[in-house]
């Protein structure tokens, strides 16, 4: 039987999905998983993402950089928000970072069913391809939405992903949408398409257009992070 | 202010939306608001949405005709499934009907907070369009979508509906994808689009293809049915 790959819109449908023995990538392109990509490939040792500000405190009580945002703004006692730029700083090399994010952390954490999860972003997209190319598993694309509803840019992602895996059954509606907004990026212009995203802008105004534009590149990085118990690490 | 209409894309994401004070549109393209379309605007006196098999064989009892579908299927005991060609039928010109389907029912019992549930169809476009230019309040469409998950012609109808009222705010990331689906749907032709869907897949080989291709159809019927109490009547 071939295997499978499909797009879980937001976080409140997985109960609609069965994750068991699933590969599923979580994907938060505004800016969560975008973030983790660009950390781990600047030298980021690991990423402990986690659901609340509290439990972001004590692992930097512990040593941790913390980072994170709150309705996309940074929280004042954190050493960083939810930029990739300040991901990629030179003293977080061989750091671990503990992180909290609106969307993103509940993503992984409502995936845990899964036998494997990844974070995607289109800063790692070949890689993400690859990987799934090697795996044997059927596959999720997760998207984290925006406080639970469907969000422009982490479906339009689901949709590169599930068009060039055309090897992969794909039988829903919301497979079959998200190909759709593919190819409207493809004729377009992926930042032109994403810019006009509820998200974009909800940002605008908050000096983080280069922040957008970096999460629209391509391939920045050759990498995957796995989640690994309780975090991040590269495989 | 100026009045707004959003897409709500499946009955699973009700609680991310406030109803309140709303004109809700309740969308089963494939099909039981094309049924209740065709059935009222064909003479059908009323027709009882009820949740269960049970509940509509109780008001057969007392002199409805029986109407309704579980996975696609008449149900055997019933007088009639979910075609709109059986609603159609003269015999049906001012009984009462009760009915039960799988997606349609619930989103109309899930809408219930709203100020006002009216039925929307491609069979009915421009009733539903004038109705909400008509009245004074902020629009939701609701997609019943698909055992809970998106679907395609629903969401295409939305897109309709926005792209026609561009005189009212809608500033989601689901409003915009509908409006692309809609624009495909004039490329492409809706039917075509449609046919395409998982659920037309899905009902493939079951003799209905006349079903889907009439359910298609715009304006065949200038009517609005309208919840009243448990049943829908015209207004």
């Amino acid at each position: 039987m071939s295997r499978s790959i499909e797009v879980c819109l937001t976080p409140e449908l997985v109960h609609l999905i069965d994750f068991t023995d699933k590969l599923v990538i979580v994907v938060d392109i505004f800016r969560a998983t975008s973030c983790m990509v660009a950390g781990m490939g600047s030298g980021i040792e690991s990423i402990t993402p986690v659901a609340t500000v509290e439990e972001c405190l004590n692992l930097k009580k512990k040593g941790y950089i913390s980072a994170g945002e709150r309705g996309g703004v940074k929280i004042p006692e954190f050493h960083i928000g939810n930029s990739p730029f300040e991901y990629m700083q030179p003293d977080l090399i061989g750091k671990k970072v503990a992180t909290t994010t609106t969307n993103g952390t509940l993503a992984i954490k409502k995936s845990e069913e899964a036998a494997e999860i990844i974070i995607g972003s289109f800063l790692n997209f070949n890689a993400i391809l690859e990987y799934i190319i090697l795996s044997s598993r059927d596959v999720i694309i997760h998207c984290a939405g925006w406080k639970g509803t469907f969000n422009l840019e982490d479906t339009t992602f689901a949709g590169g992903i599930i068009s060039s895996m055309s090897q992969l059954k794909s039988e829903s509606d919301a497979s079959y949408m998200s190909r759709i907004l593919w190819k409207k990026a493809k004729v377009f212009g992926l930042e032109h398409l994403l810019m006009n995203s509820a998200h974009a802008h909800r940002l605008q105004g908050m000096g983080i257009e280069n922040d957008l534009q970096f999460c629209c590149q391509f391939d920045e990085f050759n990498i995957i992070p796995k989640v690994v118990g309780t975090e991040l690490q590269l495989i």
